[in-house]
């Protein structure tokens, strides 16, 4: 599969740069940005896969959040994709900006008109890792995946789900149906994160069906903190080192 | 005068706020961006001004440089103000991106159209000085000042020039005639910058001027990195420490 490079800078020793492909799943061009830290010029390395949040694209968190000190620091590549499949044409898709364009939850679609291209939980769990590892110095036997708000959830979906075996796509549900190898899960909320008070969060239900499962969730209210990516700056490194801990185990 | 809270996020433990003025050097409304650090809940702190360089408003150091984490940890606030007035009307001011809107220079203009509003030199030497003293935890004899691209250069003349004494905004013309307290300037730059390769900086001049007057410079030339702030993210941290040591001291 080709890849055509969009941009590449020398950043916290090694290279930040953005990619270029024709997604098989996805019927479109998509972009994705990946991190390179200095130990991969000589050494195969382990992948964090972050995935944004709602209206992001693949700059988002190479810009903002500053991971790339970190990251270069534990020897780990991260790959960041687009949230979404873009410019399919699907009706409706530019209507709001929490469903379609920017908007792709990370789920496979099963209804039309969205089923043809809306994919992202096919392409981000099994054609964006081929494609990392095939064409980057990437170990396939060491990937971890986080992010944010939609991407946080789909982080979790994705971690949680044997691909296949649930048909349901909300974390809660699928932690109480888990029954894979053991999980470490790092959880950061913002107390004063506006979607928390307008309850469109709910942490609680989670955390409450991981402890009764007995899956190690470490979550931390954060007072004061919103949703913003001045709160994922803030503590991008210890989810960065979170990640090591095993990645580089 | 009166301050308008624009926006308010929690960072690294303190807060990144925005403010808007009336400026009366620049006769528009102005904002700026003021980091303050757990610390000034409850004592006075140092400021370092960071002005930025050109099309750049107060948004783009504080959401793409990751400065906010080594404010926090030396106790330092930071103040990044947009980098020109805005919407003032002046003929020509939006014909181009180096002259104009978002490209003040940090200069007193002296000639029509210009001087009633472009003086950005006055504004970030003086205005924005005493208005930072009046309304924050700001200890008034601890500042210092950086920046990037234009806003490197116009760092440099701050520093280097006594207010009405020089007729030139040149900092290598500056610096041939300094004779203040003494100075220690870091300066990284980008081997790969696209503008260096333009010939466009003249990093050398300076250099050689500095070198001698005495004037202490470390000068890095950083390999393979370029003018984006993804160089600005990688150094970011040793030039918080720089200023942290004079501040703190």
């Amino acid at each position: 599969m080709a890849l055509t490079q969009v941009s590449s800078n020398k950043c916290a020793g090694g290279f930040q740069k953005v990619f270029e492909h024709d997604s098989v799943e996805l019927k479109c061009k998509m972009k994705f940005a990946v991190f390179l830290p200095p130990k991969a010029e000589t050494h195969k390395c382990p992948v964090l896969y972050w995935i944004s949040g709602l209206t992001c694209t693949e700059q988002n968190f190479i810009t903002k959040a500053g991971s790339q000190l970190a990251a270069a620091d534990n020897g780990i590549m991260v790959v960041a994709p687009d949230t979404s499949p873009r410019g399919c044409g699907v009706e409706g898709e530019d209507d709001g900006w929490d469903l379609g364009t920017g908007a792709g939850f990370y789920v496979d679609a099963t209804q039309e008109p969205w089923k043809s291209n809306y994919r992202m939980y096919s392409y981000v769990t099994r054609e964006l890792p081929k494609l990392i590892n095939d064409n980057f110095p990437a170990d396939p036997e060491r990937m971890s995946i986080s992010g944010h708000s939609m991407g946080g959830h789909g982080a979790l979906i994705c971690a949680l789900k044997n691909p296949g075996k649930y048909k349901a796509y909300d974390a809660t549900v699928l932690a109480s149906g888990y029954a894979g190898p053991p999980l470490d899960i790092l959880l950061d909320q913002g107390r004063d994160d506006q979607f928390l008070s307008a309850s469109q969060l709910l942490p609680d239900n989670l955390i409450a069906v991981c402890s009764e499962k007995k899956i190690p969730v470490v979550f931390r209210l954060q007072p004061g903190y919103d949703h913003s990516y001045f709160f994922i700056y803030s503590f991008i490194n210890d989810h960065i080192k979170h990640h090591a801990k095993y990645l580089n185990a």
